[in-house]
């Protein structure tokens, strides 16, 4: 075909049409700057996906979709949002296209359905079959230099500031993994690493200003993937941190709300009471309660409206979105217990519908195990209330709280002292509907040290050996295994110092063999020998709980099964002890030695102990 | 008639007739000794009657009955008892005749079915419109100086000893009802009068030696019939304390016992663990369990084991004996948690029916709301178990635990201190299947007398006003209207200190306005005016409670109906406080002015209280 030429009408029409589509392309893309989420999965459960379109006054549109379903339309006062609910229902995988027509302006946006991992709604989430490791991530490793500032986020990388950014990464954490291993954790918890973009206190990550994508201080999302397929690689397992009870100041929807009531309005801040007890007590009043529920965590944390229909599915398929893209093996749910009662119920059973083998645990910081045993899934004591909360896992902070009021100080035998103290505890596990799905554990990132209790090695050991053979998961927090210290009385920078090591440069590293003191190396070995001699011990995982009435100090309790049966013995008296076998016949029955699983010596069980002031064993029986 | 000779023959034969009627009568005589119950009534429920006799041998015989049917015969190993269940379905009331036969020997021995009392069945029991006066029967009031001592018990009475029987009695309750009755105390519980025969220690009287019988030294079981009948024409009522978990070593059936396992045997003694949580830890050993439930409270009382079916009828007929001939309203059940689970709760079922509108408050010290509530009928914790006790009342250990720990001198409003700890414990109210129903209490016989944690009246004067308006029943302990002190540091006769005046000779008369001081009169009028205020307050009986989360150590909280409302100001801190009433709009509502209870001044409700340090106000709400 001969060129041909154009005409000077036919050419200024011709201009005239280019600048119009110009326009209307500029407008376009002006009008949807935000899909959330921003791609979905055929084969869904949770098949309505409701996907926000954010941009400028984009509710003036009609929307429709070609080879897909819009179950509906649904505008808010704010029109720069339009949540439009699809039925991906016996959708196969593939781009969809939507037409977005504003009188005779139209334009269009694609949106994806990927398809599922194999069995991907069959994951089985962490279990008592785990060791936790638990990591303030901005403090654990910074393996990529190069990302501790971003020029699209304020706060910029400062180590010297305690309270500032470090620069740990994701990166850090995917190098130091066969360290975590070796240590016997089989489940990584970093704690949240989606951005947060506050101008100040930015490392914790809990005031998220985009719950779609991962901190550019930390990695991309593409390198958290990378750290689930590292993860997995290695036999172990991803929890991510999820915060349902709020966001930080600066999401980006602060400034432009999709609808009034998406935060808890006082109007505005209003700070929590924290008196979480109101949440089921009868005789609290209505201001309390609401106060508890709808207040802010901090001012720089709006609170979340559950109530609101949209925020709560929004929620749901964004804890959805992160199962299915980043393949997690769990949730632990930040301020559960803050949170909508009804609201985060019913986000909870959506995921659980979506992965019935998942698990979520929840923090229910509250010190009384029917209190605490409230929050878990099928709970009789909710029940009363005709309540359920389908949280499948919630925190031992009955233990902690022991642990951190110093019971291992208390090297007297009394009535209520000492490790009477314990069983004490444990003796409400009937509580609990699954008592072997609880988080035990002796600190966090929220809690002092345990080194702040305990600078004593005896007492971290007897900590550890507790962790290691007591029913429900045991979570420990990096650096603990090294006796790294911290007083949460410096505030909370204490006690999420920087791992030694995980920056270049750093005078010392802990993370190999060669780099650590002798004492780190000993708590390293305790903590490493402990937790992988757990590993594949059934009997530690589910087996029955038997345990007897601490005497002189010395408790003493079996995990049995059909098959094995471990003795665990502790002496938290400062004396040395003489313990009789004769109390244990019941579970001693026809075992004649024990295997101490720390020395591996045997010991036989046909006369009295002597024990150690401050030792413990654990004997496997055979 | 003309008079006639006998042959000597005739007289031989007579006179060796005579000998052996005498030689049977003599037999019989020694044979029966004891018959419990020793009657019974018509148209009771619990109509199947195992009556126990026993005597030498007694097993030998065979029984009948004449217009009775006899159900069962029961022999033991030991041929001095025999029980006999005879049915009184449908029989009338009167007296009936056993016959025992051996070979060609036998006696006869009556046995009685007395005529119910009109309704009474349908007893009401002491409820939450109560307020218990607790009075330790040895240290009352010395009514009838004549039977101090007695010559068929060993203890006899030493006043200058603080640990023996100093003269307390039946005789001198009654003469103080009205003194009772000013108080505003609606029922009295006296420590348990039966006999008590032990060598020291006895004025306790929870070793008991004879359960169908006063204890000569309170009086006689028509004294005790008196007592009630005193208490019922001033429109009060009577609550027997029962012990089921043990009786004394000395009571008549430990030397010759039914069966070995009347008691339970180690053999014989065996120290309780005192390990409650034993009774529903999944997690205890079989031994410890045994052992807290087996196991003596002390040496000198042998524990009941209510497993054995002819012991816990035994408990039961004892018990319905006792509410239905002496007229009761109530019982407090010592040691209730320490029985055999199952037992206790038969025992507490079967009086339930006998009397459906019957109170029972159980002991089960413990200092949890959960592990309490536990306790309680229809308690959906213990149905965790698929147990249920059938007791209807339990004792807020919680709430005298809270106050026995110095809250009063937490005067700092701190997170966890002060009125909070109150309000936390309010906290857990749904975990009680009925909490009006609860024993509130600040103090009993065996815990530190409320004068020795608060030796100011102001502390008096806040615990009177929580104990006056809080859900439950309150129980004061004798004395502590007077102001009375007690140590248990220095052992329990310290807390247990005769009430001044109750002795005849005593040098003060506390019973009287005259005789006391003027600082005793204080905490007299306090409490009378507090009590009797309470006494017709439906809104305080059986009204909701709100409260709200305690600021600056001032506890506020409301009772109200759809026909009243209370509010209560506590002002634990040192300070003086300005309350806004701003935070309790919802229960203030159309209120506009309070009548303080105490002051009776009329206090405007729409601007802000000032509160003294340390003081508080109940206002009634207009």
């Amino acid at each position: 075909m001969a060129p041909h030429f154009i005409s000077n009408h036919q050419a200024r029409k011709r201009f005239c049409l280019l600048l119009l589509c110009l326009f209307t392309w500029v407008q376009s893309i002006a009008q949807i700057t935000r899909i959330e989420p921003p791609f979905w999965y055929s084969d869904m459960n949770h098949a309505d996906v409701q996907i926000m379109f954010y941009g400028k006054n984009i509710a003036q549109n009609e929307v429709s979709a070609t080879n897909l379903i819009i179950k509906n339309v649904q505008k808010t006062e704010n029109p720069n949002y339009l949540f439009v609910t699809i039925d991906t229902k016996n959708v196969a995988p593939g781009t969809f296209v939507f037409t977005f027509k504003n009188g005779k302006k139209s334009f269009t946006q694609n949106y994806t359905l990927k398809a599922r991992k194999k069995d991907s709604a069959l994951r089985k989430g962490f279990d008592s079959s785990d060791m936790v490791y638990l990591i303030m991530s901005d403090r654990f490793a910074n393996g990529n230099p190069k990302n501790d500032s971003s020029p699209n986020l304020i706060e910029k990388a400062d180590r010297a500031n305690k309270d500032g950014r470090h620069g740990g990464d994701i990166e850090g954490m995917i190098q130091h993994l066969d360290y975590i291993k070796e240590l016997g954790a089989t489940a990584v918890w970093p704690t949240p690493l989606c951005e947060d973009n506050d101008e100040r206190g930015s490392y914790h990550t809990y005031g998220q200003s985009d719950v779609y994508k991962i901190d550019e201080r930390f990695g991309t999302n593409e390198e958290y993937l990378k750290l689930s397929a590292e993860l997995h690689k290695r036999g172990m397992k991803l929890i991510k941190d999820y915060v349902t009870n709020h966001w930080g100041y600066k999401h980006w929807m602060m400034d432009d709300l999709p609808t009034y009531d998406w935060i808890n309005q006082f109007p505005g801040f209003k700070q929590t009471n924290y008196r979480m007890t109101t949440q089921f007590d009868t005789n609290a009043s209505a201001i309390d309660t609401k106060n508890c529920m709808d207040g802010w965590f901090v001012k720089s944390m709006p609170d979340l409206n559950q109530t609101n229909p949209l925020v709560l599915n929004y929620l749901i398929q964004n804890a959805i979105w992160w199962i299915e893209y980043a393949d997690l093996d769990g949730f632990r749910v930040d301020t559960y217990s803050y949170a909508d009662k009804k609201g985060i119920a019913a986000w909870t059973q959506a995921i659980m519908e979506e992965y019935p083998h998942f698990n979520i645990v929840g923090e229910a910081w509250l010190y009384s195990s029917a209190q605490i045993a409230y929050w878990q899934k099928d709970s009789k004591i909710a029940a009363i209330q005709n309540y359920n909360t389908h949280l499948p896992s919630v925190m031992d902070f009955m233990l902690q709280g022991i642990l951190a009021e110093g019971v291992l100080n208390e090297n007297k035998g009394e009535w209520n002292k000492g490790m009477v103290r314990i069983y004490n505890s444990l003796s409400s596990d009937f509580l609990y509907p699954n008592i072997n799905n609880i988080l035990i554990f002796a600190e966090n990132h929220d809690t002092n040290r345990l080194n702040q209790f305990y600078p004593e090695f005896e007492k971290y050991r007897l900590t550890m050996m507790l962790l290691a053979t007591l029913r429900g998961i045991p979570q420990l927090y990096y650096g603990s295994e090294i006796g790294m210290a911290g007083d949460k009385g410096q505030g909370d920078g204490d006690i999420r110092r920087d791992f030694p090591g995980g920056w270049p440069g750093d005078s010392q590293n802990a993370f190999t063999k060669a780099g650590r003191t002798p004492n780190q190396q000993k708590y390293f070995d305790l903590t490493a020998q402990l937790f992988n001699w757990r590993k594949d011990k059934n009997v530690i995982h589910t087996g029955k709980t038997t345990h007897y009435i601490p005497e002189n100090n010395v408790y003493v309790y079996f995990r049995h099964n059909d098959q094995e049966s471990v003795m665990v013995i502790i002496n938290n008296s400062n004396e040395k002890q003489t313990l009789s076998m004769d109390r244990f016949q019941e579970n001693l029955k026809k075992y004649t030695t024990g295997t101490d699983v720390l020395t591996l010596k045997s010991i036989p069980l046909n006369q009295s102990l002597t024990l150690e002031p401050l030792s413990g064993s654990i004997l496997e029986l055979k």
